[in-house]
């Protein structure tokens, strides 16, 4: 079984290797500048460790997801243009519009979108691809209430950030074949990884629920839903010690 | 068989009948405010042309016809934004971000990509929504080139208009099940017909070829890719009366 480091280290060369439409031309280096600027890829890594503990092959699932890992860059080169949160720094670096020009870094942006769903459709089974635009949309709504200020910050985060974490638990459960009326639990862990991630990043961050609430009440909060994130994992029949050690690091961002 | 008004009537009402994700909230107002702001619908109508022609179901054909149009729109909004052509007009209208806001029309470009390719998904053939896809990739090079200032216009405007003309012919001949190897014909049809639509643009709003040629030339130009585009159209052995209209209508415009 692949520990999560090795796991990452596939997703990094899949990504790497990756070939994106020729007729993208000169746009391609304003992806390939977003998508190797050391992100964690922890829904890609989620995804795949979902797939291994299932029973399915790595190997396969490794379009699915790393078309997760799109979406999400997506989500970020817009985030930061000005239009949207006019943040000229993403992981330590200038951002996608602040190297290559505004219009640039919208049109890398939707190229991602686009090959994002390339790559879901690489599979025969369309529910695969299905699943990432329904999550992509749930996930362009979270931005939207997002930027109109919208004061339910739990559905803001279950859209925002949750809908993709379970979309990389349901493609890796859909890539390995589990039969839908197996998913019920390995969703609801997905939802709670989610929900687990965005309390710690709010944590990290200072914002969100970090900004509402006492630091002891936030950290009670991420202790809580990461002990029903450990909980899901042991009421599945399967060896899900990666999930395990994933929660684990997630949580231990904290400390 | 149904003429082209009959046509984009039924996918007019496609569109009015459509159903946003529900997760979009109040973004779907941005969404419907572009979407119903009177175009041609020039894309789906070749496209239910091409299916009525090669002996398919037009009702069947309506996802796929209504996609292009999302795909299509999903361009202009995005074009519109200041970070690209800073439109504040379309159709005689103001454009979505003046409006809605940028960040507002931002997302609902997003998720107009997203919705187009959910609606390629509802068909069981990954065919239809690759093509999509590629199509829509092919697109945003041609976008990408034109805010670079590429000096190859033929090139620009085979990938910005025409790869998605080609596609409303491709999607329609998947739709309708013409098999692979009886399709080069009504694709050369669908490029020379995106060229001639692309000239005829240019003639109109006096830039592209128009500002680079005399007039007479450019018009000469547009009767030769029309004359071609019959062409292809009579080498098929299909009634393709629609789609020969279609041809007249767009080569009059410039009468």
């Amino acid at each position: 079984m692949r520990q999560a480091e090795e796991l990452r280290d596939a997703v990094d060369a899949y990504l790497r290797s990756l070939m994106f439409a020729s007729e993208l031309g000169q746009l391609e280096k304003a992806l390939r500048y977003s998508l190797e600027s050391g992100g964690k890829r922890i829904r890609p890594v989620l995804c795949l460790a979902v797939v291994e503990a299932a029973g399915g092959d790595v190997e396969h699932a490794l379009p699915a997801a790393s078309a997760l890992e799109l979406v999400h860059t997506f989500s970020l080169v817009h985030d930061d243009l000005p239009a949207l949160d006019d943040d000229p720094e993403r992981r330590g670096r200038p951002s996608s519009h602040v190297v290559f020009g505004e219009g640039a870094a919208l049109l890398a942006g939707d190229a991602f979108l686009a090959e994002a769903v390339r790559l879901g459709l690489r599979y025969d089974d369309p529910r695969i691809a299905r699943e990432l635009v329904e999550a992509t949309l749930g996930m362009i709504g979270g931005q939207y209430r997002d930027i109109t200020g919208d004061d339910d910050l739990t559905e803001l985060h279950r859209l925002k950030t949750g809908r993709l974490f379970v979309a990389s638990v349901g493609l890796g459960l859909r890539v390995a074949g589990v039969a839908e009326r197996d998913q019920a639990r390995w969703r609801a862990f997905g939802s709670e990884f989610g929900l687990l991630f965005q309390i710690v990043d709010d944590i990290l961050d200072g914002d969100g629920l970090a900004g509402r609430l006492p630091s002891e009440d936030v950290m009670r909060l991420a202790d809580s839903s990461a002990a029903r994130a450990r909980k899901q994992l042991e009421g599945l029949d399967a060896n899900t010690s990666v999930l395990r050690a994933l929660v684990d690091a997630v949580t231990f961002r904290t400390a």
